[in-house]
């Protein structure tokens, strides 16, 4: 059977390859990780059959668990405070919307952590929930790593920020996209996307749009379609131009 | 219809009733409340109709949402930490067994919170979730007062250290009062269970143990019934007493 190659080899500390996973991990994390065990278990397949020292498993499926219960609590105290008018029906349907196995499987693509994975079971057979999976588990390296205020923020600032959009999820909002286009049509602004990244296939695959407009980039983005990817530059860029948009 | 009595009247401030409110929170709390009116909400059932200067409803309701949420994170990392042979499926199952409505609604009479709850619908016609519910959002209610890890904190001490007992709901120790008969009887100590305290009927029952162990009381406990004081109480002792007993 072929093993995976990826970026670490768990076995060795502060190898080359802990090297660039690190470098690659402070890019995603936004802040550089304390302990890279934490990490390398969450992207470790059971079919490595790893066990520590004390013979307990090392894979992802407990950091899962851990992962999940955090992004409820943090998910559950945003929309608490974020819609005071919700009652506890639509706070819950909105959570679920939100950490629903579908969206979970996006995040963990456009977060490319599949690059990470340690696995003796070739990517075409783990279907497509190993991304929402090792993304819970992410979550959960991320809690034991930093504890639950640094997860907090990282959750805010890399998943409800960009992702998290409570108008689309009730559907107010059907895209950022055509909103930002009306409103630089009205004000008579140039624009265009741009695709300045596009490589991967299948589950690897990739793209990066850069938002301009009046020959100035004001946002980028990147996913795993050059639709997403899009929509989720105009959602930035809607918001740095909010005021000016909502005046008009 | 009747307007059940509290000992709070929330639409005043620091009145009376708010230091006694605030008195016996804080006993129970084991620290002083910030912000009273977090658990006046907690406390409030929808049959009051109270809404704020909003117009947003007052009551537990929303509170039950953010409440089960934080204890389902600080349990969920109390198992991880605590059972490192757990998988996924064992994690889960014992979060359930933790958080199940019925034990819920225990640690809400255990608290005794339903002496705060301000309805206009009387006790009787609340139905045993009362319980589980106000108490879940007086976890709310804690985080919103003072973060998650107060709150995480307030669960570890006055609800796991004394009530999450994981040999107990695996089923390996069926009672701790019989663990600590046997070894008094093999240490020839002389031990009793006293009563001290027997007040209230029906949801508002209450007992209050004390064990005496060679004429020194070496733990106390209040519960819903004569038998889980005892057993609370005899698990304390276990506790205090576990290396010698575990050395025998």
């Amino acid at each position: 059977m072929r093993i995976i190659k990826n970026i670490f080899q768990s076995s060795r500390s502060h190898s080359p390859e802990d090297g660039i996973f690190f470098d690659k991990l402070t890019s995603i994390l936004g802040f550089k990780p304390n302990n890279l065990e934490h990490y390398k278990k969450a992207f470790t397949h059971r079919s490595m059959n790893k066990t520590d020292e004390n013979g307990h498993a090392i894979n992802y499926e407990r950091l899962e668990f851990l992962g999940d219960a955090m992004l409820g609590s943090v998910i559950a105290a945003h929309l608490f405070s974020k819609v005071p008018t919700g009652d506890e029906g639509y706070l819950t349907k909105m959570r679920s919307k939100i950490v629903s196995r579908e969206h979970l499987n996006e995040l963990g693509k456009d977060f490319n952590l599949i690059q990470f994975v340690e696995s003796k079971v070739s990517f075409q057979h783990f279907g497509e929930n190993i991304h929402g999976n090792i993304f819970e588990a992410f979550i959960g390296a991320i809690y034991l790593d930093k504890g639950y205020s640094f997860c907090e923020k990282f959750i805010h600032k890399k998943i409800i920020k960009p992702y998290v959009d409570i108008d689309r999820l009730e559907g107010k909002v059907i895209s950022y996209k055509s909103l930002l286009i009306e409103w630089c049509q009205k004000e008579k602004k140039q624009f265009h996307y741009e695709i300045y990244d596009d490589n991967g296939t299948g589950n690897l695959k990739h793209f990066g749009v850069k938002l301009h407009i009046d020959n100035k980039i004001v946002a980028k983005a990147r996913a795993t379609s050059k639709k997403k990817a899009e929509e989720i530059a105009s959602k930035r860029a809607y918001f740095v131009f909010q005021s000016q948009i909502d005046t008009k």
